[in-house]
């Protein structure tokens, strides 16, 4: 293995090997214990020069751990004890093409950026993860991230046309194109998309783009307990179409609150926000259904309002939560779902989870798709109270899966679910995982040890 | 090999081996030449007796051919001489839970049934395939089908939650379930989605359902030529979020008016019918931005009407073109789909390929989608006339390649352009296909021949 080699073949300008430098990569936003230092850490500016390093690596059997904007929640771009972390950070052009409603992105592009291009030219980018001012569409594809918006649009893989990908002996492959149907051949592009970086790094994507919608309204439903919030989310599901539904337990309430004073009514159980985004005079309508479902649960307070910013300021809060929670603690994020209507069920165990194991466990959640996040909040510096977390973080993934659910809604495996997959897939599709991932990466470079 | 053996595993009163039965099981609607007589058609009322069907054949390395109702426009359901055809069309149970607002369906379940059982619970499954009142679920996952509410709600990899499959070595895979969002390992279940039958035999699906929406009004506008009636398309795709855009040549619209007489105009170049079911007021809105942009790229006539019985009757108009052009010769249907915006060209390209090859080629389209179905009709008694049909063929294919679109927009690959997917593809994209197929069906038993 020689550095020297990388250097020439990918340019030195390109390459970072100082340690100080590289520390800087060496965590996500999950920081999963056991991160190690790459032997490099390159930082392409052409497809051309990924395929250089991958092929580098390749060479020598080194690990390669692709990296978007390090937002992950689940370690998946830790990086590896010597080996070598790609960042795709300087990959980062954008062009819309109004005539066929698609943006044509470069991975390192911010989710906020492609929002952005694409409503100068009265078109929008749906997906929507709460951290889509930080995080990379790179990132987005392969964890195929969820958001606010998906519980009306879809996730990540409905938008996505094409992809470009760097294999794991470095050769890049065209898949899909500007075209909206597409059925030439087996769907690989979609199994690229959420293959968390074990299959091939991406370095061009094709995303399909909508005309905007039109203005949101927003309803605020405070209730005397999480399971009321819970059922009137199922009640809901039934019948309407919401385009946001988020959830704040009480704790969660109480922890934004106690970051900013927003107002909020520190004695509820729990807190919806709910978006309607039909057209016109169907909005209203809309709103009224969800009033009247919300109410006939017991709800104890609503609120709406039709200015967007006011809305918006509602839903803040509820963005704050993830700065406001990191603050109190070591944190261990979870994020599983459940089909909706066993979100009380799920609601009520975790909460009897907790207490068994005194750790304090918020739980938000994108409710409307049954995708909750309990954030499990210990102090790092007690193991017993560490010890105490990571077996309730064990517990809330198993009661997922027994409640017909997932052990990840939309962070992924990464590192930090790597051992509870096997639970989730059961032996046999564990098999075939690995007979595709020995199909597409036979020495095993890309991302070991996550993801799959 | 012993049919014996599988009368024995399978339950005899399952096999059929007389010729004259096994026959109605040779050919799928392509009618692609070269189709043989299986050893067996199995018609399993369980996955347990897939299993054992699946496992009898790859014990004795027999090829295995998936059948759902027969209704494929690519011979993908063609048997094999001496293989085994496993047609699923007794496999029919649906089940409707409106508390997740998903459907449980066995494979052999006629979409129409699908759509009829949701419809009970004031649900909606949108996947609408032409031929929805006779294709089956199981076929629509194996083509991922389209239909012509896709432009606006997708395909059918949209819709689906969970899917059973049982696998080239009979082992049964179970993915997915009734929640909403799961990002737990590989993507595997959109690739089972459009595998044409060639990676495992569904079993069992998960559908989403929507709440029903509200009734649509429906547009149609007649153009002087097709290119006009495309440019409207195109024009319309840049702001407008239609739930339906069809399209008929002039040549299409003059045999569906010799089959019945509608008052069709039998002068157009093109018409289209355009649906809007954007709730409430908003739908006319809507419905008045697509008139001014028909009438701006100079159609001659349009007509609306919000009564939805009267918008069937011109849908049917649309639907009737494959019985009409089925009466006149023989067919080679094409299926080819391009970028929006490069759909006039696609359509002068067809008429001059039509014109070289003195082949006769009414097209028609899920224009929204830019997916078009040409229809070469000529005289199968005159091998001259089947040789430019078949030139002619080829030459669309590659017209659509050229124009960054693909060969096959919805109904898939099978035998009918297995020869062409390598122009689509490239070499490098087939070789990844093959190392999946390899890992997944080491003895390629499943589907040979056909699909990839
Ligand atoms: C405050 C906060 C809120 C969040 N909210 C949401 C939410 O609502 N919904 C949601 O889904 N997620 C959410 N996330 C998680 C995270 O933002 C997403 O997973 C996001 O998609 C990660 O993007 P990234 O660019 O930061 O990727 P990284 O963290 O850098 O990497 C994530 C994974 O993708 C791989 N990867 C990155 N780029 C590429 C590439 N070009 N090719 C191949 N593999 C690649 C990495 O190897 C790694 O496995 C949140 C995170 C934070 C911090
Ligand atoms: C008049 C007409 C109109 C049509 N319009 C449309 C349209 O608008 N959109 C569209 O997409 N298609 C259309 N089609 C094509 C066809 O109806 C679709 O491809 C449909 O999905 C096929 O379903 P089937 O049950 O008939 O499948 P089959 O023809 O029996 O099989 C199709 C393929 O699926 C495989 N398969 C079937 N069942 C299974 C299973 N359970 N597991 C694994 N593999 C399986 C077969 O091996 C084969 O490769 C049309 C066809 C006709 C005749």
């Amino acid at each position: 293995m020689s550095l020297d080699e990388l250097c020439a073949t990918v340019g030195a300008a390109d390459v970072v090997i100082d340690p100080a430098r590289m520390a800087a990569y060496q965590f996500d936003w999950a920081r999963v214990p056991g991160a190690g230092m790459p032997c490099a850490v390159v930082r392409p500016r052409t497809a051309a020069q990924v395929q250089a390093a991958v092929r580098w690596a390749a060479s020598h059997g080194i690990p390669v751990v692709p990296r978007g904007a390090g937002t992950g929640l689940a370690g998946g771009a830790s990086a590896i004890e010597g080996g070598l972390t790609i960042s795709l950070e300087k990959m980062t052009a954008i062009k819309i093409d109004p005539a066929t409603r698609t943006a044509v992105v470069e991975p390192g592009a911010l989710n906020a950026a492609v929002k952005r291009a694409a409503a100068a030219e009265g078109l929008w980018y749906p997906p929507d993860p709460s951290s889509f001012e930080i995080c990379s569409i790179g990132g987005n594809i392969a964890t195929n991230a969820g958001g606010l918006c998906c519980v009306k649009y879809g996730v990540t893989t409905d938008y996505v046309l094409g992809l470009d990908v760097v294999l794991a002996d470095g050769r890049l492959i065209t898949l899909g194109g500007k075209r909206i149907k597409d059925v030439a051949g087996l769907s690989l592009m979609k199994l690229f998309v959420g293959s968390e970086g074990t299959l091939g790094i991406v370095t061009r994507v094709i995303l399909r783009l909508l005309p905007e919608p039109p203005p949101a309204s927003t309803l605020v439903a405070v209730f005397p307990t999480a399971r009321a919030a819970a059922e009137a989310v199922v009640e809901m599901g039934r019948t309407i179409r919401a385009s946001l539904v988020e959830f704040m337990d009480g704790r969660a309430i109480n922890i934004v609150e106690d970051y900013t004073a927003m107002g909020l009514d520190r004695s509820a159980g729990g807190l919806l926000v709910i978006q309607s985004d039909a057209p016109g005079a169907a909005c209203a309508q809309e709103m009224q259904r969800i009033e009247a479902v919300c109410l006939a649960v017991g709800c104890s307070e609503v609120y709406r309002t039709d200015d967007p910013q006011e809305g918006e300021a509602f839903l803040s809060a509820r963005r704050a939560f993830f700065p406001a929670s990191e603050r109190l603690g070591s944190l261990l994020i979870e994020d599983v779902g459940v089909p909706v209507p066993t979100l009380p069920d799920l609601l009520d165990g975790i909460s009897e989870i907790a207490a068994r194991h005194d750790t304090d466990i918020p739980v938000v959640a994108h409710a409307g798709d049954g995708n909750t996040h309990p954030n499990l909040i210990f102090d790092g510096a007690d193991p017993a109270a560490r010890e105490r977390a990571e077996a309730a973080f064990e517990e809330i993934m198993q009661l997922a899966i027994d409640l017909g659910g997932t052990i990840t809604g939309e962070h992924g495996v990464g590192r930090a679910k790597i051992g509870a997959l096997g639970a989730q897939l059961g032996p046999d599709v564990m098999e075939v995982t690995r007979a595709i991932k020995a199909a597409l990466d036979p020495q095993g470079i890309l991302n070991p040890g996550s993801g799959i």
